[in-house]
């Protein structure tokens, strides 16, 4: 239904993920996003699972999130995940978090991973993930 | 030892905030701002707590944390948090992450709050907030 | 595909659940618990959340697990639940969690919990509740 | 002030903490504790930490809890760890939790350790381990 570069992944809010204010806590969503770059990464016919198998690792190194409109228990969520630009060591994503319908805008986020061996030396992005996502390329300029 | 505008907050890093790859999940970080934020209002000698049983609430509505050099488990980490401007119905802060002999830069990150009723209506900062903080004042200009 | 009092979820097992012993640490079995809880009363065509909407809530006042095999990141497993005894005031579950095609054992366990208030005081369960799961009367004799 | 088989942390309820009826997640009590063990250990002048440097792990394989009196934010509570019995391979641990004066008590709970390397084969536990605790030998019997 995506193309390569964009996946939306539907969630519903676990009873744990909602805090005293009756919403979802901030720091939830970035597990949402987590998933929803996971799942991007699968529908490639990758796991990130089978990455961290290489011994390459893709931590978070910069984050930004606008949070527009609480999401409540058992809500069922839209997470859009895009990915925007790959360089050679660096993947961008942006994420937009919607109501089950549509209708409502949770969020909008940006991330920007690196990537790194088990020491946390930085690692030239390898081939395979450049060629998975190829349409990424002309992205990345 | 900090005015009333900066806090530095201890912690020690739990087992369950580290993940696979060994350190702490990025997702964490946002409850140790928390925690910061909370001991800086403390030490104005009002608490958050104190402020939700009024009925006023400080959900997050803007974060962006930029990830330098990873925390591992049961490293003791330093979060200094500032307030650097409070308007009528918003307050931003900023934090430094440091690890326990301030040689090790962390993590660097900004909020901003908005201050909202139960029902996630906007309200005003109330007066004994700007009061407690008043040397804020001249900051938020 | 089960009765009344049973339920199978599958759950696949996020990134930030996996602690740094590389398997899912022990306190996230308990969120699946919960989710398994909510899936086998959703089925019966009421959710947990309209219950809170009554002001009741089931908060959890026992629980005993016996953990017989790691789980690991990316991991689908399959979490039994199933609804042993109702009484006027207590809920049983017992809870079985299988790898994806059950060939592995990975957890069993239980939990009560009581019906109380938003003050927490102990409320009958109510009718609707018992006759949603009326299979259940015989075994709470 | 406790004697080498028990020991009681402080610890100040975070506010992700609390979930949306206002109380301490079931969850999050298995994670106080976590932190209860680890500092008992760390008393007796080692640190868990330095265990899993060794390759050794000691993951759960049995808990059990009994949730008396629901903890809310911000509440400091005392979490009770006793070293009960230390065989050649498992460790059992009870835990009380009680308010900041002990005059409620929270939960009474109890966790079977297995000690295990990195690729959960049962091992030993090693000699240093008994010996740091050697008042426990008696128990064990």
């Amino acid at each position: 239904m995506d193309n390569t570069n964009k996946y939306t992944t539907k969630i519903r809010i676990r009873y744990n993920e909602v805090d005293k204010m009756g919403v979802v806590h901030h720091c939830r969503y970035f597990v949402f996003f987590e998933i929803g770059r996971t799942d991007l990464l699968r529908q490639s016919g990758f796991t990130y699972k089978e990455f961290e198998d290489k011994n390459l690792f893709l931590p978070i190194i910069n984050v930004s999130c606008s949070f527009k409109y609480p999401i409540k228990y058992d809500d069922i969520i839209l997470v859009e995940t895009t990915m925007d630009k790959m360089t050679s060591v660096k993947i961008e994503h942006s994420y937009t978090v919607w109501n089950h319908d549509k209708t409502v805008l949770h969020a909008t986020a940006k991330t920007t991973l690196a990537c790194v061996n088990r020491n946390g030396e930085i690692q030239k992005i390898p081939c395979f993930l450049h060629n998975l996502i190829g349409s990424q390329r002309n992205l990345s300029n």
